[in-house]
């Protein structure tokens, strides 16, 4: 497994890690398989979208804060409740296929660290799954 | 890993692809582990759910529309965005429990290919991943 | 892969499993590499979030209550659409690693089985993933 951290600079954020990913697997050596991208906190996930266009993460953003706004009446004293539900909303991993050493994302797509409750440094943990061996006949 | 294509007929889809999927795991020969089944797109998903009333699917794309507007105001210049954030919600990929060379779905449970901004041609990637091997004692 | 059964109390209702995942992976002998909690329902799903105050399982149950209303209109005849769609919100699996035998959570941590048309008694599988084994030089 790697870890790497990442520093956020606002409440909300989503940071591409798809080059610290990348260097992780290089280092892995996995050759096929799929890489687990994991955050082991409970105010930041971690999704896959498009990294051309940052318009696009800023619209992901801003629409999961009209779905589960800051001030909504919430009982979770920390005043960050909103930031607990959009985690489970992006997820809290993703995993992205490995293919003769490469990370087989799609032409547009990048993982992002999605920060809820920053700025913050946070940590990524990546581990890495081997494919199955196909039987010989 | 193998991979498909789908043809999708409309804007917003969700697609039965167990098939598919079944049948890529019978090619894999693998006995014991998971399957990932992922979508390398950024406008389309991938989510498990009932495959036996097809108003399900209807209701689930009908709720994400209602949720995320297709015309809301985004930033992002293509007119997507509100599949691009569909997509996040849904997710990329599943992963689904394979025992003794089959899908260890629920009675209920498909797997659907969730279109977002169609009608397209896509792409679907399914990696096999072993189980571990019990140490002997 | 190991099964347990959950008993759920309510309509919706966030279980905390992490005592359960956490021996059927010690059971399993698991070094390293990850566990695949996965629910084989599809009115029930699974997430991660904090496990310390209940009020954060409250606020997130209560959040996607209003986002997605249970007498909303619905097509599928059952009156649970509701159920099925939050089901696909949380989603029904989450992976976790496992670094020299033990679950790599973060602090805060806990999984949990997220009962959204209950009280039933539900299944939950956990699949045992190995991490790729470094190649010697």
């Amino acid at each position: 497994m790697a870890v790497f951290e990442v520093r956020t600079a606002s409440r909300c954020q989503m940071l591409d890690i798809t080059r610290q990913v990348r260097q992780a697997l290089a280092e892995s050596g996995l050759r096929d398989g799929a890489v687990l991208v994991y955050v082991p906190h409970t105010t930041a996930g971690v999704t896959i979208n498009e990294n051309a266009d940052p318009s696009v993460a800023a619209d992901i953003l801003a629409q999961l804060e009209r779905m589960v706004p800051r001030g909504a009446g919430y009982r979770h004293g920390e005043g960050n409740s909103d930031a607990h539900i959009k985690a489970t909303l992006t997820g809290f991993s993703q995993l992205v296929p490995v293919r003769e050493g490469s990370l087989a994302l799609g032409t547009w797509q990048g993982v992002f660290f999605c920060e809820f409750d920053g700025p913050r440094t946070r940590r990524v943990m990546v581990s890495f799954l081997p494919a199955a061996q196909r039987e010989e006949a």
